[in-house]
C-alpha cells in the first residue's frame, strides 16, 4: 500500500487527507479554514497541524506515509517548491518557499502542484479518465484551469506552466481578462463571466426572470441562478448559457484539434449546469473538429468531486 | 551508423534520400515528378524505383538500410499504414494501403507519417529544435500544418492526428475553412489566405501597388507579391501582413499557453516573409501570454529547408 497525504489549499479552506494510491481511497479527511489574512507562515503551521491530525485519525505510522503533496491555486516554481503568485489568497504568497517550509514542519518529502493540474492528475489516474491514455482536465469555477495528463503523468511544459486552458484566446478582440490578455476563455465561460452576463441583462432591463430570482440584487446572481431561470424557459438565461457553452466549446474544440486526447474531463462548480453548458460544447466540437476521430474522444464530467484536489496532490507526491 | 530512407511525397514531386540519423547528413537525394494523375499504384511503383536509385547512388548495402519512412500530405491510419485522404493528390488516395504496398515493393520496413509531423520530427531532432525538450512545429504554406515533439518523439494523440494547428479556431465567427469549420488559423495565415487578401484589395480598387506588381492579374498574387509591396511602403500590403501575422500570433500564443513548449519552429514557404509575419507573431505573444515564462520560449524559423520532410520521414522510420 502506497499512501501519500494530499492537501488542497484554497482561498477559504484547507482540505487534507491520506490517500491510498493503489485504490484511490481517501482516509482521515480534515477541513479547516485557511484564514489567509494571517499570512503564509501561520497558514503553513495550520497545514502542518492538519497533516498531524490526518496521520493520527488514520492510525498510520509516520513511515508508512511516503510524501506530502500540496495543491495551490496559482503559479509555482516546482523546482524550488516556491509559490510565485496565489492571487486568491491574502498577501498573494509571492515567492514563498512553501515546499521546503512544509517539509521542515512535517518531516515529509513535500511537492507543490497547481490545483487544476492536481485535479487533472486525480481524474486521469483514479477518476473519469482512468484507463485513458491522454487526458485533458478542465476546471470551470471562479477561474478556468486545466492540465494535460499523458499516460498518467502531468505534462509539465516549462516549470509546470502547461495547461493554462482558461487563458487561451477564444476571441482576439474579446473583453479584457485579469491576466493581461483579452478574449480569454475565462472571460466567457467562468462562473463570474456567466453571472456577469445575467447581471448585465437585469441592469439593462431585458425581459427576464433572472432579477426576480435574486430579489433584484444583481450581486446575488450566480451561474445557478441563470440555470434556474433557463429551466423555467427564460429566453435571456438560455441565451447566456448557450453563449458561454459555445465559447467553451470553441476552446475544447481547439484542445481536441491540437492534442487529440482520448478523454476530456470537465469539473468545477460550473459543470453542475450540466447539459445547459455541455450541450453547446458538444455541438461546437461536432461543428469544428474534422481530423481527430471524434467517436473516440470522450467528453465527460469529473467524478471525484471535492476530493479531486486532495487526491491529485497525493498522486503528485507519490510520483516523486 | 543508422541509416533510413525518407520520402517526401508531394502533390507535384517525390523527393527521397538516405539519412544518416546520427549526423543528419542527407545522402543520394533524388527528386522525380509525382504524376499523381496516374493513380496511387503507379506513384508507388515510382517511389520504389526512387528508393532503388537512392540506395545505388549512396553505395549502401541493402541491409545497411534500417527502414523506409514516407511523409504524406494528409490524413493516415498509422496502425494499418493506410492513407485515408491526401486532398492535394489526384484521386485523393482514399484508404490506400501505401505502407504495406511500399514494404512489399522495397522489401524495407515502411512507416507512414503526416508531412507536417515529419517536419516537426526533423527540426526537433536535427534542426532548429535540437536539444530542446518540447517542440511545436508549424508549417506555413498552402495549408498550415503542425506537430508536437516531446523529448524527440512525436506526440501522437489518437491515430497520430494531434498537431493540426492550422485548424484551431482563431475567430469563432471567421470565414469558412475547407475542413468544414470556420475561422481556422489556415483561413487567415496560409499562403492562399494572404494572397486572397491582396487580390481583394486590388479588385476593390484600394490604393495599393500590389496590382501593378502582377500586371493587374490577381491570379498571379502570392505572399511574396504582398511582401514586395510592403517593402516599398505600401500601406495596404503592410496591413495585410500585419493582420495575418496577428492571427498567427494568436494561434501561437494559444499553443504557448496550453503547451508551454521551449521551442516553436516555424517553416514552410510563408516563413520567407520573415519579420513581416514573425514581428506581429512576437508582439501578440508578448501581449497574450502571462503564465509561461516567455524568456525561455524560443520562436525560431526552421533550418532544414526542403530536406525537413525527407529527414523527418527517415527519423520516423528509425524510431520504429
Amino acid at each position: 500500500m502506497t499512501v501519500c497525504i494530499g492537501i488542497d489549499l484554497g482561498g477559504t479552506k484547507i482540505a487534507a487527507a491520506a490517500v491510498d494510491l493503489t485504490t484511490g481511497v481517501v482516509l482521515g479527511r480534515r477541513v479547516v479554514p485557511t484564514e489567509a489574512h494571517e499570512g503564509p507562515a501561520a497558514v503553513m503551521v495550520r497545514m502542518a497541524a492538519v497533516v498531524e491530525q490526518v496521520i493520527s485519525a488514520t492510525g498510520l505510522e509516520r513511515n508508512q506515509v511516503q510524501g506530502l503533496g500540496i495543491g495551490v491555486p496559482g503559479v509555482i516554481d516546482p523546482n524550488r517548491g516556491h509559490t510565485l503568485l496565489l492571487p486568491n489568497l491574502a498577501t498573494g504568497w509571492r515567492d514563498v518557499p512553501a515546499g521546503p517550509e512544509m517539509q521542515k514542519l512535517t518531516n515529509l518529502p513535500t511537492r507543490l502542484i497547481n490545483d487544476a493540474r492536481a485535479f487533472t492528475l486525480a481524474e486521469a489516474n483514479l477518476g473519469a479518465g482512468k484507463g485513458a491514455r491522454n487526458v485533458v482536465g478542465i476546471t470551470l469555477g471562479t477561474g478556468i484551469g486545466g492540465g494535460i495528463a499523458l499516460d498518467g503523468h502531468i505534462y509539465l511544459g516549462i516549470d509546470m506552466s502547461a495547461g493554462e486552458i482558461g487563458h487561451m484566446t477564444i476571441d482576439p478582440y474579446g473583453p479584457p481578462c485579469g491576466c493581461g490578455n483579452r478574449g480569454c476563455l475565462e472571460a466567457f465561460a467562468s462562473g463570474p463571466a456567466i453571472a456577469a452576463s445575467g447581471a448585465y441583462a437585469v441592469m439593462r432591463g431585458y425581459t427576464t426572470i433572472i432579477g426576480d430570482l435574486v430579489e433584484r440584487d444583481v450581486n446575488k446572481i450566480t451561474p445557478d441562478t441563470i440555470m434556474r431561470a433557463a429551466q423555467q424557459g427564460d429566453a435571456v438565461a438560455i441565451e447566456i448559457l448557450e453563449r458561454s457553452g459555445t465559447y467553451l466549446g470553441v476552446g475544447v474544440s481547439n484542445l481536441i484539434t491540437v492534442l487529440s486526447p482520448d478523454t476530456i474531463v470537465i469539473g468545477g462548480g460550473v459543470v453542475h449546469l450540466g447539459d445547459w453548458i455541455l450541450g453547446p460544447v458538444r455541438r461546437e466540437i461536432a461543428r469544428r473538429c474534422f481530423v481527430t476521430p471524434l467517436e473516440r474522444v470522450r467528453v465527460v464530467p469529473a467524478v471525484l468531486g471535492g476530493d479531486a484536489g486532495i487526491i491529485g496532490a497525493a498522486v503528485w507526491a507519490s510520483q516523486q
